[in-house]
């Protein structure tokens, strides 16, 4: 149990150094009256979106306890509220942390980048800390009640059925804030630069445009709070599903496997301390602001190998030991011949050397998507300036070129992942595939640090330019902002390659699950199975469906925020001749309304599907093709799903930097018919990678967790 | 053998067809001088580049037959022979009747819009009739060979081996033509549109543009010669699977196995005839254009449903008698259980009545892929006005609801295949699905001829502007080229419909071969097997690439179009003024080298990918990991080849006609700023649905067959 404390301690931690840290940001000067006008504003603004928000999230959220409480019982309903309530929490301390900074970002701004950037990037380490500090809390606590005062074996059915419903309620929050965020912030974006930018002729976050304070608020309920809530899901469900897998496959003694259970726990509380230590090496020291982030992302990641090797070595002693570890493939009913590695993990276990290496393979699968990122979103190479030259011919050649950037940064990850899943595969079975994804998501605290930081930025341009602050100061948000944009992009594909690794493992929770519910039920998993091919077809359809909900929503709600803007200028002259105020207020509830009127039908897809599927295919062809479509379809959905994530998420952030390039001056710069073919092409990325595309990484887990409780379901059904 | 000499006799019965139709089409009015002239230009242009086109996929092709001649012999090398080049004589003799039939509709629409269609129609027509036809002759011709002269069991290796190679001769020719084609028509399209639409300002089609003649050979060239060889290459992918997975999997006597293989040579034959029927039942009779069609279309239909059951009684007898099948399953290795219906089809075999039924719903399949396609594509229903309302407020949200659009489509289509694979499986296992798979390409005739009118018509046009003829030509012809985008999209919506279904079965073959070849070699296709999921994700990974690929490849040669069109514009001041003739041959000359340059790489990706994937994994884990890796890629290029070539086609053309539509008068009609963002859309949607689109379809074919070949000369060479 020590280990157990051990991780919950560094839970704590975490949960420390984000109110120190808060108390830093909000110790800092929140400028000129003006200004705090403005904040106060969009602070309204993104409580009142929350809020309506999370009551609708919280009518869905009971009328599902209810469901588990009668299904699964009382613990796992426990499980479930902790998730589902601990996301929220965790969207709601990053959009409240962020309304508070980025007003007082704009103002140390106007001294220096560096203040700029320090605090900035303090209230994005706030975030990022909470973000893995509550899911280590929600995880490791729940873990220690049941195994200590509940009294549960580590392997005992219940922990299994109750770590998934906490699973479950992570992601099904996640879902609606990422979606209905994602709707949130991209409705107001494009409405306001339609009507603003493309209509009136006013800049971007003009003070005289009703929709400026709406697309503020969007950054705070969509890219921090959203993104939490589906960083804390991914944290949640990769640990969770590592510490499943060992409970299912590993077979060892009690003592031994609660040690092996707490590994994944500890492993994510070391790597907050390294992450806060991290935090501190962010300094700009004459180098660019991305170098400045990478300064502070490598050293998480180097003090983070050493300490997974000390952690690891004191939960295992002996790191030469073989564990009594069965692989993946004891979990399917047929035995893998022909392949000598395979051989070697099935029943023979894997040594505490073999996971090392296999976190440490985690680490670099996580270096390497930063790195690939980097290189399609940056301005610095091929991809971002193909686009930025195709706009040089139009607006089509800009959004065919980013067209086929989009398609083609999906190759990249995609190998590394194949490569990520052989290596540990070999090394640990699939625990190694486990352990990897662990490693990955133990650096959750820092990137997410990395990401939240964008948005503040993004606001404190928009404050800049509302309170009319010296061009310079807006200069420096706007470098900080650019930045933000390649490290959005990157969170993303983090998300969506651990999210690749955690299915392989989901899967294989699925595959034992059913032998452990239902083992007179011999179920066919084989490719020659059709049942198997029209559940992958069902399941690769899912995220194409989703993704044009996604897109359509973001459409409509535009559209009705470019009329409403379109109103308040017929009816009130003033606002354009800057003699009255615009009403921002009716903005911001229009696209509340909106965003939360679309975010249900497509979040309630990915949880019906698994279920319909069943039951359709269970009418049609029995139970055992049934079971054989509903996995083949929770594979279906990562396959397709991580190369539509990938391709909106990176294609979109290409676009916008694409644009960024042009406007320093390169291809005419500003106002050129390349920076409006740019913009173009900006628009479209943008429900692109901040809807759409982030909103497929919970969706598949979603999809691979509701499979898991139909199963636990039908079992206690049956 | 009686049904293999019926069968060939149906086929040259089509050539017959092809002769006096296009001598029909050839007698008719080829219109003024300046007509003949420009029709000549064009005609040239479209000569050198399939001369040019044809002389490098020959050099490819002849290395490639050495490479069978060595691995596989002889017959294969013959059968690999047969399928080349008559893949590309189906393409020759489509681009050839087109670019007569063009001149001769623009002239017949002098007089009624029912001369232009009905001229449009029978060059189509041709086409059509030849691709099924030939086709047909391949692989009945090349049957008949292998079991009469040569003297081989029907069911002998060396068939199974020839008849792969065949589809492998007909796929590698058809991957490098629709892709060079649609490199060069949409390169072309997109360049001089950008340089002459957009920046000079002139009408689409305008003389003075010298791009103009460019962008009307690549119609001929792209829609009309690659499109032929596609489906003359799915028709004999379909039809040559179908008999190997017979031979493969039917455990019958040699005559009753000989009858069954000519089964779905039969049913494309007598599909011919029902075909050629429906080409006299295109008449307008006050209706619409798509009106007209569609009683061409459904008259075959109707017509094939009897005339499949007519034959089949013909060729089984009693059709309620048991055939020994074997279904899918015993091709794998492992049994499925717990499903009554698929127990059924294991062993207990099917009846001549199954397989009626799965043709059935074959033929159903397509009827309600056109349907749905004409729903996504064509300008009175939902999806299409919704662009179009889109582009009122930009081109930014026209792309948005294009794209959502796009991936919206993909849904239908993937449902109806489902339900159909399942229906079909039920009945008679793999077989059924292959059956099913034959019934919708016997059709292709009727389908092809659809299709292949709307390139002439898209030319007549052309034609018309350019020779100055009166107004209401050109609004007849562009009525006629309005149906033609729906037409074209259908074609591209079958035939990869048909490939998902035609992949299964190549999937089974794949299996049954690995079973045959490699007895020793337990190969674990379990969704558990990491090398599954790898081979699914690479697989998943080709169509996204290849995408990237095809769009780049557009993006750089409209880019060169259009320093070349600014080049002569600014060396040559009369070409404006109209006093001089542009160089039009320069332009043809370029893009056609470009086309050319461009078109190499990407094909020979799904030639080279399942060799790597084999060989690389071989070395890190051993053959069965490999096989494994392999036949999941497979299937992995399916699932997500599936969507990423349905989302291209169907939103290009729903991009296409939204804009028809705003001309039309919609949303304030031609020249409007709706209007310049839906031109917008048609230029992003022009290389997603005539390049990156359709070319999906034989690279998923080749990968496959590739595989199979893989397995014969590994077999071969251990």
């Amino acid at each position: 149990m020590t280990f157990v404390y051990a991780a919950i301690a560094c839970g704590l931690l975490a949960v420390v150094y984000g109110f120190v840290t808060s108390s830093q940001v909000l110790r800092a000067s929140a400028g000129s009256e003006k200004m705090q006008d403005i904040a106060s504003a969009i602070q309204e603004g993104a409580k009142a979106y929350l809020g309506r928000q999370y009551t609708t999230i919280a009518i869905v959220g009971v009328v599902v306890a209810i469901i588990i409480a009668v299904t699964l019982g009382i613990t796992s309903t426990i499980g479930f509220v902790i998730g589902a309530v601990l996301s929220g929490v965790a969207g709601y301390v990053g959009m409240n942390i962020s309304v508070r900074a980025n007003v007082r970002t704009a103002e140390a701004a106007r001294t220096s980048l560096q203040g700029g950037l320090t605090l900035a990037f303090r209230s994005g380490a706030v975030t990022g800390m909470l973000v893995a500090g509550l899911g280590l809390l929600a995880i490791a606590g729940f873990f220690w009640y049941l195994t200590g005062p509940a009294g549960h074996a580590p392997n005992d059915r219940i922990i299994i059925e109750a770590l998934t419903a906490l699973a479950f309620g992570a992601s099904l929050i996640s879902i609606f804030a990422r979606l209905g965020g994602g709707i949130f912030t991209k409705a107001a974006d494009v409405g306001a630069d339609l009507v603003g930018k493309v209509e009136a002729g006013i800049p971007e976050d003009d003070p005289r445009n009703p929709a400026v304070i709406a697309d503020n608020v969007g950054d705070n309920v969509g890219d921090c709070a959203g993104m939490a809530a589906d960083l804390f899901e991914t944290y949640v469900v990769t640990l969770g599903v590592t510490m499943i897998s060992i409970a299912l496959l590993v077979r060892a003694s009690g003592a031994e496997l609660l040690g092996l259970m707490s590994l994944p726990l500890l492993v994510g509380g070391v790597c907050i301390i390294t992450s806060i230590i991290g935090t501190y090496m962010v300094r700009l020291g004459g180098g660019s602001i991305m170098g400045a982030l990478y300064k502070g992302f490598f050293t998480s990641a180097v003090l983070s190998a050493f300490a997974i090797y000390g952690i690891t070595k004191w939960v295992l002693g002996d790191l030469g030991a073989v564990i009594g570890g069965e692989g993946f493939l004891d979990a399917s009913s047929d035995a893998l011949t022909g392949s000598v590695a395979a051989a070697a993990t099935t029943g023979a276990g894997f040594t505490g050397m073999d996971l090392f290496w296999c976190m440490m393979i985690g680490l670099v699968v996580t270096g390497l998507i930063v790195w690939i990122t980097e290189y399609y979103t940056g301005t610095n190479y091929r991809p971002v300036r193909s686009i930025a030259k195709a706009s040089e011919t139009g607006h089509g050649t800009n959004v065919i070129q980013g067209l086929a950037v989009s398609l083609e940064s999906t190759a990249l990850p995609t190998l590394v992942i194949v490569v990520a899943v052989i290596a540990t595969y070999q090394l640990a079975g699939v625990i190694g595939i486990a352990f990897a994804a662990t490693a990955m998501l133990a650096l959750a605290g820092m990137v997410v640090a990395l990401d939240a930081y964008g948005p503040v930025t993004d606001n404190a341009g928009g404050i800049a330019e509302m309170a009319g602050l010296p061009d310079d100061v807006r200069e420096r948000t706007d470098a900080l902002d650019a930045v933000g944009n390649t490290t959005k992009a990157v969170t993303k594909g983090y998300a969506i390659g651990s999210a690749a690794l955690a299915a392989l493992v989901l899967f294989g929770a699925y595959t034992s699950d059913l032998g452990a519910y239902f083992p007179a039920i011999a179920v066919d998993f084989s490719l020659s199975n059709p049942y198997v091919i029209v559940g992958l077809l069902l399941g690769a359809m899912l995220p194409f469906i989703f993704g044009a909900f996604g897109m359509t929503a973001v459409g409509r709600a535009a559209g009705a925020v470019v009329e409403e803007v379109r109103g308040q200028f017929r009816d009130n002259p003033g606002i354009m001749q800057g003699t009255s105020r615009p009403n921002y207020g009716r903005t911001v509830d229009l696209v509340t309304k909106a965003a939360i009127r679309e975010m249900i039908v497509p979040s309630l897809l990915p949880v019906l599907s698994p279920i319909v599927v069943y039951f359709v295919i269970n009418l049609v062809a029995g139970q055992g093709p049934a079971f054989a479509a509903v996995g083949a379809m929770l594979l279906g959905v990562i396959v397709s799903g991580l190369f539509v994530a990938i391709s909106m998420t990176s294609g979109g952030g290409a676009w916008d930097n694409a644009k960024k390039y042009i406007e320093d001056g390169h291809h005419g710069g500003k106002g050129s018919e390349a920076h409006k073919a740019a913009v173009t092409g900006d628009t479209v990325g943008d429900p692109y990678k901040d809807t759409a595309g982030p909103a497929v990484n919970p969706m598949i887990k979603i999809t691979n967790i509701v499979a898991l409780l139909l199963l636990a379901a039908l079992a206690a059904g049956a």
